[in-house]
């Protein structure tokens, strides 16, 4: 049977086709828009799936169903969206909304659960029961799956890992909080590392990277200077891969899942992240001798969004 | 059905037979002997079972299986035990030295997790179907139930939150890193604070409650303190309860269960803990305007253990 899924980003909406390998038979984009009321936006959705159906020969009744991953959290039960920022949804029936369009089953979830169960059904955690799937950009992101199924806890709020402490009282978060683990772990934290460090070395070649710019500097731009072995981009490397490490080792010693994944922006650093942390976690892992989860860069990029959320039930 | 559980201290192995409602039918207890064969201890233990298996009039094929709760872990395949510090287990063949003894199934596990079991069963937790049992007194352990089973993991080292980095580059821990959270929030913990303090404030009403001698201080003589107002205690336990909140914030915000459990020594501190938790840990949360986990007090004590274990499958 033929499922869809839409990923719901804060630039575009991509709606695609998915048959039950996880294989992407149609898809379609169209852009995010936050200054329509909530129903129009919907209505767009709607109109999306029914495009995609159209475009690959199909009828309403040839679809299982519909999911939609969102940067934020939603009430299994009733089809509630509680909170997603960026498309400026606080408590919207979005279900309710939905059924008035189109008669589909409707199945909603916060997008790096999503991607963790794509990369568990069709991607590099596949036939594994129990994954880790951790998403490393601006912030951190995570998706927890166990005995095959999204874990996102009781009340749906569980699964931020990005939100865990990993430093008390340390640097604030925008969350509101301190020492929250995506400020030492993020793309956001290496480029912050950086920029403190080029105010103490003027001469260094990061700085020179960036045309003496340090708001220039990515998390590429240290990586690639990591990678030719250059001293202060590899110091600051080695110690957020530290970090890294710790927070990874952190979700083994409580989760001790079967694979831990890595995606995200960060990801594309490819070998050279996934060697360094492979290398550097087991030394945190308080049962190190025994057989540790292994550890795997996500195969499905940004497919993973469609994917994922095509195979919520 | 009577199903037996064993639970192995590291002063005395208490065995006791165990009804489906979780009632402890008979139960005896043997010192713990580490200066004698493996063998040799696993027949003490199965001299136990029979004696247990007599006073209740029953036999053999009356009963269902035995469990055992070590403070290790354990391959739930083999029935190895793969570490057990107190006993001086190192990869014993603990199930197959048991089947030459005595003809009972045989499940060995952890012993918080056998505690989280136990209450999730019978005790404060029953009838949920997730909770996390958190066990505080001189280090932290913790057991995960989630959908109604034990969760350790995939190797089976999971649910070691003592061991979860709660302070980066932090206090050296027993296990060889560096600001594990039971450095933070163990009875250790608040014990270590305290004589610290005590150097600062040679006049205080804590040093004098110890007759001027450190080393006296117990984590009850600062709660007890703490009760009174005195401002010294106050502060030092106002500071231990923000590190515990922020470690049980940190398990909201990863597992979110429907529960947390609070049991070991320090719970007999009971609802002065209790309050001063569960008023702090939802600051901590990142989605704290939603419906958060019920934070208990353990209701079985020393008795988790043999219900736990006898409860195991």
């Amino acid at each position: 049977m033929i499922r869809i899924g839409i990923d719901v980003g804060g630039t575009g909406i991509q709606t695609g086709a998915v048959n039950d390998e996880g294989i992407i038979l149609a898809e379609e984009s169209i852009i995010t828009r936050t200054d329509i009321p909530f129903p129009e936006q919907i209505r767009n959705m709607v109109d999306s799936v029914r495009r995609i159906i159209d475009a690959c020969g199909l009828e309403l009744k040839d679809v299982a169903s519909v999911g939609v991953g969102i940067p934020g959290i939603a009430s299994k039960e009733t089809g509630e969206v509680i909170k997603c920022a960026n498309m400026g949804w606080n408590h919207v029936p979005f279900r309710q909304e939905w059924e008035k369009l189109i008669s589909l089953p409707l199945y909603i979830e916060n997008d790096a659960n999503v991607a963790a169960l794509a990369e568990s059904i069709a991607g590099v955690s596949a036939g594994t029961s129990s994954s880790v799937f951790i998403t490393i950009g601006t912030g951190i992101g995570s998706g927890i799956i166990l005995n095959g199924k999204i874990w996102s806890g009781a009340h749906g709020i569980g699964g931020e890992l990005g939100h865990v402490i990993l430093d008390l009282d340390g640097v604030p978060c925008s969350c509101g909080n301190h020492g929250c683990l995506e400020r030492y772990c993020s793309a956001t934290a290496l480029i912050r590392f950086a920029r403190e460090a080029v105010q103490l070395f003027p001469d260094c070649s990061l700085l020179k990277a960036v045309d003496g710019n340090p708001d220039r500097i990515e998390a590429r731009t240290v990586i690639d200077l990591a990678r030719t072995n250059d001293p202060l981009a590899s110091a600051l490397y080695t110690k957020w891969i530290s970090y890294l490490s710790q927070a990874i080792a952190s979700v083994v010693n409580l989760l001790d899942p079967e694979v831990i994944v890595i995606g995200g922006g960060v990801s594309r650093a490819g070998a050279f992240l996934l060697e360094a942390i492979a290398s550097r976690f087991p030394q945190y892992v308080i049962f190190k001798d025994q057989p540790l989860p292994d550890l795997k860069l996500a195969s499905l990029g940004a497919k993973a969004g469609i994917i994922g959320a095509a195979m919520l039930n």
